[in-house]
């Protein structure tokens, strides 16, 4: 990044001046100028932000100050840390509609988003204890394993490792993976009738090789789904959704009674 | 950790053997190994595992090995990493079902859990940008903030940053906020008719302020719900939620059609 953009960003002759005298506190006032570059698009998604020390020298503040100005944005979601790295604007995140049972392709077309699989690996496997226990199997009985890589607009948003009983994974590896979505082909081409999931979600840090799939730092936040896919009382489809964590958001309604 | 405790529990000799010629996959092997050690508490929670180079040794395995063995855990949930430390052993997550909408002291309750709020700071403050869009107020108009740490068996569990109505908020902090949840006090103290909220989930890296109320590491991963709760067609109740990662999931049901 030049010099001369950052100094345009973080000058106080560009209409963005704080007031050290007004009630509102500094951290507010430096938050909400910083809000605006970012909504505005001063700040690019993705580009990196101004270091702690240059806000400082620009706004005349302590450190202490800048760091609540940014711990409050990072908490909206606004931006995200890299450790080591500093402060990162964040993309508006694409998010996912709970409030029914479908795959990713299907939900985020609609919103005009392109989506894209990349095959990592399709095999039989012995089921883990997790596995077996989600399929009513012994550890140890063969599973089928896909393991995919899924783009969004081009770029990496989730590693998905789904588990089939091997006869439809079999199946499903003849299929075309790449563009369509493995719920439709079991629906479709394959006549199952799926009807419904549990799911949990959690938080989890990006192994090595999460990390190196999806662009992002070892370390860096996750959002994880496990998912079981029913047809009726049959579990057909288990799966370890791997979403990254500052590109994605599950939404949902839920009623209180 | 005293050394004759790592050795007892890699030890070659204690009938977790592996086997070289095994078609199972050496990192299958220990994986399993390992996750037994877990399940029967030989490992127990929030413990340290043995480090790479021990298990390397313990089990005459290369460290891609043991990479490979310890990744699928941490998928799995089972373990979670801390950056410069080594591997820890998960407790078993809480988690609170989504198919209603609860506060977390009446979702917790019936699972036996003891749940207590600290409160951190009640202070009536100036709307931001997306807490005023939310309630369909002037960013800059007056909003009341509660923000409370809660525990969860006498362990933090999560941060909630809580914004009402100012007269709203003004009556609240005269409540019991310490063991209440403030649904129940919006409704049976209130008269206030909860409907429904809508939430949005994603995985975030908690912050300074964030890791050192819960306890974690800075950078360690959160699960960050944003909720908007309304009677019928007025926003009461909006709340940015911060959950340990390693502590705490969400489950849900959903339905294909």
């Amino acid at each position: 990044m030049s010099s001369r953009k950052q100094i345009a960003v973080v000058s106080k002759t560009s209409g963005d001046a704080i007031d050290a005298v007004s009630p509102v506190p500094l951290h507010t006032q430096i938050r909400e100028v910083l809000r605006r570059r970012i909504l505005d698009g001063s700040y690019a998604p993705h580009s990196q932000m101004p270091s702690e020390s240059q806000m400082m020298e620009a706004f005349g503040v302590s450190r202490i100050t800048i760091r609540q100005a940014l711990g409050d944005l990072q908490k909206e979601g606004l931006i995200f840390k890299v450790m080591g790295k500093g402060s990162f604007v964040a993309k508006p995140k694409a998010f996912q509609s709970l409030s029914r049972l479908q795959g990713f392709g299907e939900a985020m077309a609609p919103s005009g988003y392109e989506t894209y699989s990349m095959l990592l690996s399709a095999r039989q496997v012995e089921a883990s204890q997790v596995v077996a226990a989600r399929f009513g199997i012994r550890p140890g009985d063969a599973v089928f394993e896909i393991q995919r890589l899924r783009y969004l607009n081009r770029e990496p948003i989730s590693v998905d490792v789904s588990y089939f009983p091997p006869a439809i994974g079999e199946r499903l590896v003849q299929e075309d993976l790449a563009t369509r979505d493995i719920f439709v082909i079991l629906e479709n081409d394959f006549g199952h009738d799926l009807t419904h999931a549990d799911l949990q979600i959690e938080a989890i840090s990006a192994d090595e090789s999460l990390a190196r799939h999806l662009g992002t730092d070892e370390g860096a936040p996750l959002l994880r789904m496990e998912r079981m896919t029913y047809a009726g009382e049959q579990p057909l489809d288990f799966e370890f959704l791997y979403y990254r964590g500052d590109a994605f958001q599950y939404r949902l309604r839920i009623e209180r009674s």
